[in-house]
């Protein structure tokens, strides 16, 4: 791989001295998905000067590998006739999602350009929801009879295969009404004595997908057992296309987007339309961040009116509203600590919920731990700094009890939500903070104010 | 896919009725991956009676489906034949992983039991560093040389992948010395006329890994390129063997939890052993949560020295203690959504540095917004509780500034990190919060007092 930012320097200083046949040479030399890299770097008017120096096969991967907002932009800005040739030689699952994200009058334009029978095969897909299998899915599959001998078979992968830009993962085995009867490994069909009937060797094991199972799905399934590709079937068992391991790769990614956001408190299913929280309208990302900020909103007043009870230890010892952030900062980091640990080793399947009670057993043993050490130090320290060991005592204890509490508030809630069939990503984060903070600010300060009445 | 929960008590029932028939013919029913899974669920004497009951062949593709702590159980339970019997049908790098998850000296008397050649590759597989190509990678890589023809090709990929259980990817032309030479699709073998030589149809552009390369660029270079498999090869270029995308899928979980972790303030590199967080031992847990707790707690104390600066506010007022909270858990929240939004989108590609001010931009104006609503909802709130109209107005106008803060500090943190080569995600969480913390107070104390003053 090339030393990216070099590279960038070379070829703008190879635009701007209009070296013409040297930039084409140069551009022409890298791997597609390091040019898709180097585009990304460029501004968009180099964009445009470089994308027409690139042989077209190559340009079109060089589409493929970009970023969707990218490619709608190169190629609303290129040549007519040239992004149609471009588009041509996209997969089509690809090409779908291309024309998908464009505007409706614009996609129209370029389907009209398209071959015939392209243009009509991306029409049908694009008739599907495209977090479904019916939009991941390309509808180009190696098919072969289930009634064909295996030579037969291979003279037809032999003529497919070329013709047709196909992947070759599997041959799966249709009957004539092309409904999916069963699947042959290539290394099957080469490895038996040609003369052997098709259905002698297919394995009839099948597992497929649905044309409107959601993208989560599908990548639970690859992920469970490890397929390169698995095939789609429609409500009659009809053989539609297949969906690729790199299509899930891409699914799998905004998955784990999606839970970590939702983690954090933001909303990633607004439903309204398919805006990016990061790139999309102002709007749409404000709304996203406003519905936890909310309840936070409440359940922080709910703190304030309980502190507010205590308006007479702040007046006779305002120290002691001085360590307020303290135990709510560390109450709250600990807490998040098992939140995430929890909700990931769910995700990943490393805590199962019969292993719950031992999950809770040994973050309580943890929370003890580092609370015990925390509040000797807490101790230590204000003793130092107010000269009353009392006071230390009392703030070190609350801290100890207040990080035991956070790591056993932030492992329970994650397992019950999981329990009640509830997405544990979902209201773990700022709602648990704010339970902590809460539980933590009402011990702390039912702790001092006893600690003054005595005195 | 099976119900799991009544299979696995109908299981359970089998297994107490001593129906072993009836229990052989259930469990070889199921799909690998779904025998996997309700093995997981079952208790360790009843898995012990069902592995016994699969056939070999499928028994050792569920050991492959298991996490690494069962497979390692299973084996060390079952009988020592069986088990060594299992790991010779395991591929090599799975059972290079299991035999280097056991003891030395269990791991030994398999070693010794295995075939010859068998034992021999895995040997010498588990010499390399786990985390690297040479740990991740199979050595069974289905090679053709470069001066054959396709008919030879041909003729050779039949023999070799019905002898070894090879998978089919693509095929890897060497020269005599072992070389990689070039790389040839299945697909254009069998396209192609069988008397040309190889050396005119293979791709001499190869994208290649190195033996010692590390899993996260590996899996990097994986997700950039979009390959199935990609070839390994040592310092002087010999074929040593290919990794797979299932293998990175693994890896890619492991990374993004790496990369989870770490933005919750959990250190993953602790270098002491491979002890995990979740299942491993409570002294690794406990030193992996610390150090950037004992951060906050500095950052915290920061606050706290501030805050008593206030002393005679809190005596005067109260109510001023009480809305800490408040400020500090909203900060906290609006912050933290930015440092997500940041770092993801940084990890995932969606936002690059050039795009970092577009980016402070937008975060700005979306804080601000936010932080206008929200600080009119205080405001009011403060209003009707305390019934004090200049209270409500300071403790919205301070809400919505600390709001703004947040936001802008949890979204240029990450660059700033970034910029500097820094992993965004080390440091992010616990210390932006604390720094929103420390500000957020001060300027809200300040506020207050200043209107106290004036009063």
């Amino acid at each position: 791989m090339p030393n990216i930012e070099n590279t960038i320097d070379r070829i703008q200083e190879l635009i701007e001295s209009n070296a013409e046949q040297q930039l084409c040479d140069e551009l022409n030399s890298y791997h597609s998905a390091d040019l898709a890299d180097i585009f990304q770097q460029l501004k968009p008017e180099e964009r445009l000067k470089c994308i027409t120096k690139v042989d077209e096969e190559k340009a079109a991967d060089v589409i493929e590998y970009l970023p969707p907002q990218l490619q709608v932009e190169i190629l609303g800005d290129i040549d007519e006739g040239l992004a149609s040739r471009l588009i041509s030689k996209l997969p089509h699952d690809e090409a779908a999602d291309v024309l998908g994200d464009m505007e409706e009058d614009e996609s129209q334009i370029y389907l009209d350009k398209l071959p015939q029978k392209f243009s009509s095969e991306i029409r049908e897909l694009l008739t599907y929801n495209e977090d479904t299998a019916g939009g991941i899915m390309t509808p180009l599959v190696l098919t072969v009879f289930d009634n064909m001998s295996v030579k037969d078979a291979l003279d037809t992968i032999r003529i497919k295969a070329e013709k047709e830009n196909m992947e070759l993962y599997y041959v799966y085995v249709v009957d004539k009404h092309n409904h999916l009867v069963g699947v042959v490994s290539l290394r099957n069909l080469l490895t038996t004595p040609v003369h052997l009937n098709i259905s002698d060797i297919m394995s009839k094991d099948l597992v497929k997908i649905h044309v409107d199972d959601y993208q989560g799905h599908i990548a639970d399934i690859f992920m469970k057992y490890q397929f390169n590709a698995l095939p789609v079937v429609d409500l009659y068992d009809h053989l539609k296309g297949i969906v690729t391991w790199d299509d899930v790769q891409d699914i799998v990614e905004e998955e784990t987007t999606d839970e970590i956001f939702t983690s954090s408190g933001i909303v990633t299913d607004l439903g309204d339309d398919d805006d990016d929280i990061l790139t999309g309208s102002l709007a749409h990302s404000i709304k996203a961040r406003i519905p936890w900020l909310f309840i936070t909103l409440i359940g922080e007043f709910i703190a304030v009116t309980i502190t507010n009870k205590y308006d007479k230890t702040f007046t006779a010892l305002p120290v002691i509203a001085a360590f307020m952030p303290l135990l709510a900062g560390l109450g709250g980091n600990i807490g998040t600590q098992s939140i995430t640990l929890m909700v990931r080793g769910m995700s990943t399947g490393q805590i199962t919920l019969n292993e719950g009670w031992h999950q809770i057993m040994r973050e309580t043993i943890t929370g003890l731990s580092i609370g015990a050490i925390f509040g000797i130090l807490v101790t230590l320290v204000t003793w130092g700094w107010q000269h009353n060991l009392e006071l230390g005592v009392i703030v070190g204890i609350a801290m100890s009890l207040n990080m035991t509490i956070a790591t056993v508030i932030g492992t329970c809630t994650p397992l019950v939500l999981k329990k009640l069939k509830i997405d544990p990503a979902v209201a773990s984060g700022p709602v648990i903070a704010t339970t902590i903070d809460v539980v933590g600010l009402a011990l702390y300060l039912t702790l001092v104010t006893w600690y003054l009445i005595k005195l």
